[in-house]
């Protein structure tokens, strides 16, 4: 395979995962990104956006011999530290079973070392301010531009893998030329603004660090990440408009009130909030589907542009690093008919992308407003009861869709909505897990449909 | 009012009905359409596409004073003609309600009409061969091209109702401008193709008139209605892909065996189908769906370029002519705060748009195949006799949708809904009328939750 050339559009987390795994083949690799190389400008607007990784983002990463790097720069995270509004905190487990722990890392030092790492690879070309203003399958060719707009290129391509993130450049093309192309744009009514909590004045964790913590307000809520160097990643998800909305808060005074009001545990560790508050931009959440996601075998779309999803599941790069994974092995069976490859890559990921996109949605009521709900986290408890007891026969959704890479998203959801069933027959006239009849249990567990694992 | 414009873009169906209605308020309107003049041009490609006029659709006719003309180039259709395979036929009545009928209409003639009563007004003004290419509503600017694109021409406006379609140039500068954007367009699985059934040669139809003719084949499906000079438009609805599908059909024999097979007694009476199929294009079949429907109060998406429908409801022009109503009605209340008038707009119509985009969809199974499912006959004729034992407290969901302008589309499909419920209830272990537990549909049908009418 070693004479032919792939073209991967975007250098973010998902484009240089993909270029490594093709580059692993043989393939001659160029990756294209339309920002300056953030090794050298800085992470974009000083935001130290972090993200969560689980299994499936771990298993890719292992794949291409990265696992250990990248561990190096995470911080496992065992559950959900949920803070109340007198700053009570309790910690809810993500899984009771050792090891099913989730890890924060930094965006952007995730980045730098993927990008690092393909660098590493002969054949694989980095090349940074080109953007992609349009692909031509007609002519197999892509057209490129720089930030500054003056220089275009032309490039003769037989085969682009867009991983060009939300606003894909390539997915555009497509809406534009592509007949029946099936697309959704669907945005929540919730903006989010990004915030900090420094280390103290030791350098230290100012909250306990092997924890996600979540303030949740049944309408909304506010979430922190820890850093490896001490500081948490802030992050409140609150509605645009209304009431209690981000359009009420005007003024560093409106803001000072609203924090005291509702997180007044977390004010104290904000020395720069009302700052952060109005020089950060308040971020869309924004869940995007289409279909098909490729061209005549010539270009697909994978990651974001396939996909975009929102981030309660913290599943949106965990998904994208699966994709490559697929997608590396869909070659490794059908290459070189890049038609087969894509089609069927289409085929078997897209119901798990769906899946995984409407889970992240629902998975927002979840955090902002289940987690505090006693008879939500007794069935918390009753689920985690039927595990040990059904070992196999009974695995908690969120277990499925974080722990478990060997079922795809898809069938997370359907098991994950026929245990809900369960759960809700087990738990509709008791208060305790201790109340449970667990004959009943067995006879609803065991008599269920069978369920794909 | 009478010095403001208001440009109304799309001469279709709903651009001169909008325009009439603001005309008659004594406005200035400019109505711009990007084709040239179908009076002068014929209609477009020789296709004679006709529709159903149902009772929302004469609601705003009659507002406007053109009830009486458009009636007279329609013909009424009491029911459906259903044809099975060995062409017997069976009518399924619309509704057991004298005058509940829908009207076949040729969509090139109303068009026609509409645009001569626009040109009645002396301050409507239609321009042809006006393509719109951009609208600023930063700078009020509205950017218009002719058919060459030699010519572009700049206007300054403060108010735009766009009427231009399911590929809407304004809606297309919404998804690229607006933030958070909502933006659907999904496609169904089928084309459709349209052929002719001409008159005998005495001029005469060659079926019965005053029915909507089906042939209903689970997956798919051939209708036909007829027009004014005798002939029917027909349309097979018909997947693209697959078994039984458009890319089975490639050459003349094909065509001439897939129809003698399960159309034979409609192959008689069509000569000119193996050309006409070949001919025409296939058609797809589109759901769009958008919010916000306008920007800042300036520019307002209406009928099929707010919410394009698939055609299976007959609502696609009835619903754009019931918004250009209402949208009337709001100007009357709110005139001159447009941001008002557009803000109401959307909020009250969305979901009724949403409402009947969905039914629209569920329309086609019931037409292609539960048509000859007994036991969807049975619940008709239950429904029937409920709607006349109980007036009022049951009107079949068809019946509400077509016939009773009074009932908007989102309610008519929550009722719709329980009302199906109770049909299921009664209709679950017998298979005649006569059987039905009455009393239990008393019960039920009178204790049920209160539903909006």
């Amino acid at each position: 395979m070693s004479s032919e050339i792939i073209h991967v559009l975007g250098a973010g987390l998902v484009g240089p995962l993909m270029a490594i795994y093709l580059a692993r083949k043989g393939f001659q690799v160029n990756l294209l990104e339309r920002r300056p190389d953030m090794r050298q400008t800085g992470v974009s607007g000083g935001r130290s956006i972090n993200l969560a990784i689980t299994a499936r983002g771990w298993k890719s990463l292992e794949e291409v011999g990265l696992k250990e790097a990248v561990s190096a720069i995470s911080i496992p995270m065992k559950g959900r530290m949920v803070h109340d509004i007198e700053g009570n905190t309790s910690l809810q487990p993500y899984s009771q079973n050792p090891g099913e722990v989730i890890y924060a890392a930094s965006r952007g030092l995730l980045n730098i070392m993927l990008l690092n790492e393909a660098e590493k690879y002969p054949n694989i070309r980095v090349v940074f301010d080109r953007r992609c203003t349009s692909f031509d399958p007609d002519k197999n060719r892509l057209t490129l531009q720089d930030e500054t707009g003056e220089h275009t290129e032309e490039i003769e391509t037989k085969t682009v893998i867009a991983a060009d993130g939300a606003w894909s450049a390539v997915r555009k093309e497509m809406l534009a030329r592509v007949e029946n192309f099936n697309y959704s744009q669907s945005f929540l009514d919730y903006g989010y603004k990004e915030l900090v909590i420094p280390p103290d004045a030791q350098g230290q964790f100012q909250m306990e660090p092997h924890a996600l913590h979540i303030w949740p307000r049944k309408r909304y809520m506010m979430i922190a990440l820890p850093n490896t160097e001490g500081s948490f990643t802030v992050t409140l998800f609150y509605p645009y408009e209304g009431k209690d909305s981000f359009a009420q808060l005007r003024t560093r005074e409106a803001v000072a009130e609203f924090f005291n009001q509702v997180f007044p545990d977390a004010v104290p560790l904000m020395p720069t909030l009302q700052e952060d508050f109005f020089a950060n931009p308040t971020g869309a959440l924004v869940t995007v589907k289409c279909s098909p996601w490729h061209i005549d075998g010539k270009s697909l779309l994978i990651g974001d542009a396939a996909h975009a999803i929102v981030p309660f599941f913290a599943q949106g790069m965990n998904s994208g690093f699966e994709d490559c994974a697929m997608l590396n092995s869909l070659i490794t069976d059908s290459h070189p008919d890049w038609g087969t490859v894509f089609d069927t890559f289409t085929r078997l990921r897209k119901p798990n992308a769906d899946a995984i996109a409407d889970m992240a949605v629902e998975n927002f009521i979840e955090m902002r407003d289940s987690v505090t709900d006693p008879h939500f986290l007794l069935k918390k408890q009753v689920g985690f009861e039927l595990e040990k007891r059904w070992p196999g026969k009974f695995i908690p959704r969120y277990s499925m869709v974080v722990f478990r890479p060997d079922i795809p998203y898809a069938d997370a959801k359907q098991r994950g909505s026929l245990q809900d069933d369960i759960l809700e027959q087990l738990c509709a006239d008791i208060t305790s897990p201790e109340e449970v009849d667990w004959a009943l249990a067995e006879r609803l567990l065991l008599g269920a449909e069978p369920v794909p694992v």
